[in-house]
């Protein structure tokens, strides 16, 4: 038998081990969630479950660290070494499982779409839009879970009335700055029964326009991810409530069906946080490429010193240089809040870099000290979610370089 | 039959069909290396396998985005389709089946450790610093080369003459501070024939040292990693030659053996480089984590708003502020081109905060664009290895989610 056929029987094999993990996975779970089985009995098997992946996750991921302490039962650390003896024996990297059991699991998280299909009711949705990255990709995952979609791009506004008639729910995925003006060219189209709800970025001013424009059901929301992504699974939707919310119902429940975590808080919070979250994170990253550009360094010959973290670093300015230099501006500067702060990080970085040049030791360290005081709690999982990516990113360039 | 039973029986049963993919691709891997065998239809074997895998990765990891266009070929993409409809009919996600071909080529891609012990010759090693993270990890790979490890310790000085007598390699894994003087207290004690090698983080001045205090061979390394590390999978370890080279041979291949990229440069380009590897990524990082602190943000709150990519920075900043300052400190002020280069990155950033206060988009526009030019060369690779970490990221916070 060729190598080829031979694979090909390993992997189908494979599939159907996976597939039979993931369903087995899925079901103990839904049995200790609904109390309908033997409850003790199904609580044990999630114990043992968590025990066996996360002290194995634990003794690879964390070994080698300092940080924090093995939190696992006994028992899940026995099954742990049974389990790494057996890897042991069959010569399997510990990463490799633990990315196998993590994939499976996440994959157990999510209901395949089909079954969302066959008990959910069929909406029509119109995604203004829809023909961006952020549009095609809410239109593929409301599609797999059996929802009609039609587009209203650029230049359909003629046939506006037909596209916005008879529809549930209007997405509004256009650029930021568009968004308002926008709203208000869709809002005379629209029934008062058909719900409105925008995916921009900043929240508090735009609801308050749609909430002006459109009479109906109003949201404000914004998914905390950009292209690149397979599914909602594990992302983080940020949701706004501006009037009649249970007519979103139906949509938010779609988004949680294919693995989103949904996130309510109010567009001026959802406005104050993302001046971190999204400004102060573009603008460092701007600013590092920027540099690098200005000291005119050697991409290839730095990778080939890179440690991991750096490879990552450039990896994240790689993504915002391939970027529209525009939606970075825009992103960085869309408020007076967000001017503000990258203002502070610049004269932070001065203050710190002059402490450095005038050897000022101790401030450094209280400075130092401040910081570890409000990122230490979140230290143990900081370690042990990087280690795992780091493995991953280990991985991932020893598998090109053998491909060739 | 127990859910436990029913996992434990199909864990088993997957670990024997990843063993012998794995072998598959070693050995259809070293077919093709060795020439020794039918050389077209291995070819054959390894541009399918290739295709097969790449044409999933890009199909997954790519599709959403707009960079670049896929490049396997015609054969690659449709074996690519077959297989997307297997794992479709078996409901498994595609990013699942990515890490699982990625982490079967990695583990392939590296020799078992048996076998190299067995065609090896013994060595006897002395790690001075042997207890430090760095010390155990080295400690615990030549262990499983099957080399013999003594570790001199702190305390252990009054023993140095009897436990640095009749090795073949003496490592120096201590803090950057300390590395030279420890230097110069060793070499009295070694022979002309003991070969002495660093790990620090900075190369020139220390290998100076090296060479003056030691007559015998000396090798310059830095292996750019840090803690939480399995092995040298994929990890770069700079080697910057001092004298007899030859001597530190069996040293590099098993470092080799073990998946490590040795990249060979002179001590003033290791150290040239690491003032952006090193210093600046810390600089940037340590700046972040002060600015955070200093706005007083509520880490919990952020992360259920997190992006991806601002979680991976969050986790980076986590790990900074696990470490000793005084580590920190001491790698950002390694060198006076290090100080200079911060305080420039400093300048940046304050004159970038301006442009945009002033809003002088023409200049922000042009300064953009150097900076693509630099990435523009790496940003199909940026793209796709994050789209792969963010996609792990998220599997793996679906799976934490699940089991609690």
């Amino acid at each position: 038998m060729s190598t080829q056929k031979q694979l090909e029987s390993i992997d189908q094999a494979l599939m159907q081990l996976l597939q039979k993990r993931i369903t087995l996975m899925q079901d103990s779970w839904k049995q200790t969630q609904s109390g309908t089985d033997d409850i003790e009995a199904n609580r044990a098997d999630s114990v043992h479950y968590q025990g066996l992946t996360q002290g194995l996750i634990q003794g690879s991921e964390q070994g080698t660290t300092t940080q924090g302490t093995t939190q696992g039962t006994t028992q899940g650390a026995e099954q742990g070494a049974t389990y790494e003896a057996l890897l042991h024996q069959h010569r399997i990297p510990l990463h490799l499982w633990n990315t196998l059991i993590t994939e499976c699991a996440a994959a157990a998280s999510t209901a395949p779409p089909s079954v969302s299909s066959d008990c959910e009711e069929s909406r029509c949705v119109v995604i203004v839009g829809g023909n961006g990255v952020m549009g095609r990709f809410l239109s593929d995952r409301l599609t797999l879970a059996g929802h009609t979609i039609r587009v209203l791009g650029r230049n359909d506004w003629d046939r506006a009335d037909e596209i916005l008639a008879n529809v549930d729910l209007v997405l509004l995925s256009v650029p930021l700055h568009l968004t308002e003006d926008i709203t208000r060219r869709v809002a005379p189209h629209l029934s008062p029964n058909t719900a409105l709800a925008d995916i921009a970025s900043v929240k508090a001013p735009i609801l308050q326009t749609m909430l002006a424009a459109h009479s109906g059901p109003v949201l404000g929301m914004h998914p905390m991810f950009g292209p690149g992504v397979d599914s909602f699974l594990a992302q983080k939707v940020v949701v706004c409530p501006g009037r009649q919310y249970d007519s979103f119902q139906w949509f938010l429940d779609a988004i949680a069906q294919d693995g989103g975590y949904l996130v309510t808080a109010s567009a001026e919070e959802h406005d104050q946080i993302m001046v971190v979250v999204q400004a102060i994170r573009h603008f460092a990253t701007l600013c590092l490429g920027i540099f690098l550009a200005r000291e005119k360094i050697d991409i290839n010959r730095s990778l080939e010193f890179a440690s991991p973290l750096f490879r990552m670093e450039l990896n994240i300015i790689g993504r915002l240089f391939a970027q529209d230099p525009a939606l970075c501006s825009e992103i960085i500067t869309a408020s007076a809040e967000r001017c503000q702060a990258i203002q502070r990080l610049a004269s932070t970085c001065q203050e710190i870099a002059d402490l450095f040049f005038k050897g000022n030791q101790a401030v450094i360290l209280s400075e130092f000290d401040q910081a570890h005081q409000l990122f230490y709690q979140e230290s143990a999982r900081a370690f042990k979610e990087s280690n795992y990516l780091i493995n991953s990113l280990m991985s991932m360039i020893a598998a090109d370089t053998m491909s060739g």
